[in-house]
């Protein structure tokens, strides 16, 4: 099964984290549990619509790009048992490389 | 009895899911009405509009697709003891496969 | 005495349901008094506007067509006492045929 | 003294009802001062500014017209001990003949 | 000290109204102090900006015309001891004559 | 160190008066602490940004301007101790001369 | 790792102030932790968007720039431990020199 975002919309999907506990400023270890209600704003494109991007400009992002977005934006939906967002281009503001 | 959406609107219905009983992810075996308060977010489209693509673009849905749309949006509407959905294609954010 | 709707609008008079008493999904007979809080989303159409129609294309809708909107939409105008709706277009959603 | 409505604007005066007296819908005989709550929405126009047609249209009110609108639009100014209502066209809904 | 309002905007005045002692509908005279909270709509033009008039038409107004306007538009400010209110075109609604 | 306003935004600054103590209309001096709550709405204009004026007009303001702005508009900053606030044109009203 | 904004983007990063300990206009020196409410308005420019100028005008910040910005818009972001704010052009106000 697959979603296919339509017009200016990407879909997006956290990524597990892979470098290992994180620390506080100040160094403490914070397990996973205290940070469950930060809001992750960064995820990787799974699918973008047709229209990403402006009439006349080539898209600025493309499927495996991993995107910093607005973190009260977008819609989440569960497909396959696996949660993404769709995102209207507009509420994507970065490119992390 | 019929219904025809006006302009960009897509007229949906909700599906029956057959995919047997559902489970959390810690395992456990939801009984349907321990989520009736869930509001789907998907829904097979029954009937289009005239202008749900916008001026010299092609269609990107039609009757019998499956899409994701904004929960908060569309009007609900039953006929013959049935009940619908009325979307603008702005809030229909994608197709799903 | 007549109504003219201006420009976008149509005008619409909820019409009596003749299908006698109505059941709920359950098989219980619902007398009149019990739904009178429920808003009918439905009505028919008794006048229109000129520029009901975006430049270019024909209209939708004609006077005699039952159609389907937004309830929190349009103004309600009583004339002779008779309760009318005058609404735009845009909050007409559908034709029931 | 008068009043010169400008741009999209026109001016209209609530007129006496001469229909005697007003029955509720069960024959009962309402004495004025049980209505004076209830916001007229009907009044006659008594001046128009310049521009209230669209370019290239045809005005679709005038002087002496009895018109609908919004009950929660325009501004109420008095002249001369006459209360008047200036509304913008838009807030006009249709004419009564 | 001068005032020149910018872009469509015009100033305007209150002007001492000398119409004598006004009384309410029954006839009662109202002494100044009992109407103090009654924020006038009419006042007159003092200066008006370079853009009053759209693009292509005559001004509708001009300074010494005394105009009507929306009684929650508006910027006040005090200028010499003289209290001005500025308004943008769109907030004035009438001209008085 | 100096500011750049950019696009459409001026810069201004309060400017001390120095008219001496300030009467109430009865004549009561006014110290300067019954006021501070008082807040501003003329300052001079201290940098513009090169799109002060529309398309094809000329700037209505220069640095050196006392100007009127809406008091709720515009983002105090401050630079080497001294408070300015930053505006777009279309929060300045009036030029005082 | 690096971010790269997108459209008419560009992002700041805080700056450490080094110009000693501050004192408020009183003379009375403040200690970092008496300030810590206080939300910065300004830093400095560390990435932009290809589209941070109007159509056929230059861009008026470049890398490196320190800018004045509405304190209530823009997203956080943190990379690499590093706090990043990510801003639209509109809500970019000044360039400090």
């Amino acid at each position: 099964m697959s979603i296919k975002p339509l017009d200016d919309r990407v879909v997006v999907k956290y990524v597990e984290k892979d470098d290992g506990e994180e620390k506080t400023k100040g160094g403490i270890v914070l397990p996973d549990t205290a940070k469950k209600d930060e809001k992750p704003q960064q995820a990787e494109i799974v699918a973008v619509g047709r229209n990403i991007a402006p009439e006349g400009e080539e898209a600025e992002v493309a499927v495996g790009d991993t995107v910093v977005f607005d973190k009260y934006a977008g819609t989440k939906v569960e497909i396959d048992s696996e949660e993404y967002i769709i995102l209207s281009m507009d509420d994507v503001l970065a490119v992390i490389d």
